[in-house]
């Protein structure tokens, strides 16, 4: 089974760059465990242009519709190994098959690290969230938790802070590891209150979020349970690079370096979205980038048959 | 009148910009002549992710809305004079009124090169196309000519040859300016045939395109009339650098020179889409790129104010 393009990964990079990808008929295939990443997690997307509101799973079905129609395949599998071969092209062994590709897109994203506490699973999305800005303007008027120590979390909160009547910032440490004049920020802020020396233990609710149980780090036994209408949980991502080390070279993150077009250290290698070095982890963002991604892939493939080209546009001197 | 951030272009890198630094709760205006840019003369887009197809126009106004429903401002004006102040702030001049903006995000993209020839206007977006990338599927089957010699029109005569019957490439010289490669490409394709030493003349047709006139460069007189359903015009795009020149660093192209990030040369300026020296001319890119200027623009306002933030995300180490 060989395609043109194989790309790992199902979230916004990696379904916009098999919709490029195929439209320039490219045999394409996406191997993923699951379809829409991070943008599946957001329940209420204000933010992609184009949609007033939507919720982030539906509209990653639009995407991978629009892919199919243009002759994308999907494996819903998980990779186990990549190798480059000495002609150039690349063997990726998933759990079920065997693959070659001519050329490959990453866009497997990163892991939004979780609580791991009970209730987090179950109203993940029903007042659970893993991004203020995201989510933040949903929560206009509402009291709410954000969990975290670093730049995100204290952004999240100041964000927060402005629409919000009361916001917890909760932080298993009695210091914060952002910027100090972030923290200085925090501090001056009226309605956000302190919850220091403290780690969550369970978020409580119905059908929606109504409080979360915070246990302090120096004795468990001393609970406190807090009402709010949102938990903003921001303890950070996790990259998991394991497939790709030794493939493309990695920043001390474990980000994948790209240049500006997606393009990685290793020919025939492209990457997009939250994989990347790129700062910002937005659905249009990571849907632009993949499309660079498989424009790239087109060209790169264009290029070994010895006829690059400057594929979609070109400019009067 | 005083901005956080001004915008100057109404394409889907300035409206996403827009969308972004409002919701962010900057003071945004947007200046622009008209709304949608080159996404807006494009009929069919069959390639923005989330829509499988869509009128250009239409596109851009939600885009538009959405950006309005979160404060953006807008001013439907010419910009005449950008001068940076002593204190760092822009001093925006336009055809009619004065602005001051803290930031600056460029977004007003490229002109694309018309034929200038009876016809065209009116028949553009109903068979007259300006993007082979965009347009070319939705000429599955038809005749269609394709206009220029650069690397965009022999590419763009290569993906039309693929699907249509039967492809005109109009050139006015007798050697094609683009790569070898991809003219011999053009010489073996079976399906494309040379009209060369022949510029347009007019492009006829009642509410569709029927047929393009074009004219011998060496006799205007001698005429001949090709049937066709579609007008490729590859012909270039002009960068119109006039009110940004000495501000920012420019490339040969006359391109705004940014990073990966839309930053610019001149501290509190970033740019998105067209007018960028990015590879790539597509709605979903630039409103990628429009999104991560305007993030970058929040950033610096808050590094400006003493607090520089990793704006939407942290990782775990």
């Amino acid at each position: 089974m060989e395609y043109d393009v194989i790309i790992i990964g199902g979230g916004a990079a990696g379904l916009t760059a098999a919709i490029y990808a195929a439209r320039r008929t490219l045999k394409t295939l996406v191997i993923s465990q699951d379809i829409g990443g991070q943008a599946a997690t957001t329940t209420h997307i204000e933010n992609y242009p184009g949609y007033d509101l939507v919720d982030g799973a539906t509209l990653m079905q639009k995407f991978q519709q629009q892919a199919q129609k243009f002759g994308a395949e999907f494996a819903y599998e998980e990779v186990q190994k990549i190798d480059k071969l000495n002609d150039g092209t690349f063997k990726i062994k998933t759990s079920a098959n065997e693959y070659l590709g001519k050329t490959l897109i990453l866009a497997f994203g990163l892991t939004r690290q979780k609580l791991g506490v009970p209730g987090e699973e179950k109203l993940a999305g029903k007042g659970v969230a893993y991004c203020a800005t995201c989510d933040a303007p949903l929560y206009k008027g509402k009291v709410v938790a954000v969990v975290g120590g670093g730049n995100s979390a204290l952004d999240a909160a100041l964000l927060l802070a402005k629409i919000s009547p009361k916001v917890y910032l909760i932080h298993r440490r009695d210091k914060f590891k952002g910027e100090e004049i972030l923290v200085n920020e925090i501090k001056k802020a009226k309605n956000i209150e302190l919850v220091l020396n403290s780690k969550p233990a369970e978020v409580k609710g119905d059908k929606l979020v109504e409080s979360i149980v915070v246990s302090d780090v120096n004795d468990e036994n001393k609970k406190r349970e807090i009402e709010v209408q949102g938990v903003f949980v921001e303890i950070g991502l996790v990259a998991k690079p394991d497939i790709i080390k030794g493939l493309v070279d990695l920043d001390k993150k474990n980000q994948v370096m790209t240049t500006k077009d997606g393009v990685t250290s290793c020919p025939g290698i492209f990457a997009a979205g939250d994989i990347t070095d790129i700062q910002y982890k937005q659905v249009v963002i990571s849907a632009g980038e993949g499309a660079k991604a498989a424009l790239q892939a087109y060209k790169y493939l264009q290029g070994k048959k010895g006829a690059p080209v400057g594929i979609d546009w070109g400019m009067k001197k």
